[in-house]
């Protein structure tokens, strides 16, 4: 029960698309990510995904249009939409997602992160 | 799929201690609430809760200390733990907690909010 500073816990980590676990509740994790790049396509089969930007600019592409998120802006992807986060300069990114999410959804690949951290 | 925008939502409302619906997922709900003064003692039977802090500073009393949040800083406050939400200046706040949870816990008092509203 002790409180978790958003920024001192991203200074402890600097490696993108490996979110770390921070706090979990009710059955889900919240998690914090730092995004670069392009992600890959991918949909959670029966996940809803909240997305929430700390710091810097995320795009969460949809298939048929795209989202821009500032800091201060959410949004959740329901599950069974596909969806790729994209950053085109890296992104504070903190996430909400059941503990069963897989990162990468129904999509295996290398970024695929399969035991996720505590932070 | 929109995005929310945080400050834009609380924009929408003025009054403190009334919990306003922004998103579901999971089912879970994210709130917004504006916090002023003092909450009242209650738990939660079976459900973890979750502060953010957008704005301002709260303090959530235990019966044996205080957490005090600033903005970036949040706390999960687990199913049957007493506590109480203080700002002595008004403070924004995310909210976490399943769609089940009525905003006084097990107590029913003034303060209950029965109906929440979506904004």
């Amino acid at each position: 029960m002790d409180k978790i500073n958003l920024l001192e816990k991203f200074a402890l980590f600097g490696e993108p698309w490996q979110p770390k676990i921070v706090a979990a509740l009710n059955g889900q994790y919240v998690k914090l990510a730092r995004l670069k790049g392009e992600f890959i396509w991918h949909h959670h089969k029966a996940e809803d995904e909240l997305f929430l930007v700390v710091q810097g600019q995320l795009t969460i592409e949809f298939r048929d249009r795209s989202v821009v998120l500032e800091p201060g802006e959410l949004i959740v992807v329901p599950a069974g939409v596909e969806h790729r986060p994209v950053a085109t300069e890296e992104a504070l990114v903190l996430l909400l997602e059941p503990q069963s999410t897989r990162n990468t959804g129904e999509v295996l690949s290398e970024r695929t992160v399969e035991a996720l951290e505590w932070i």
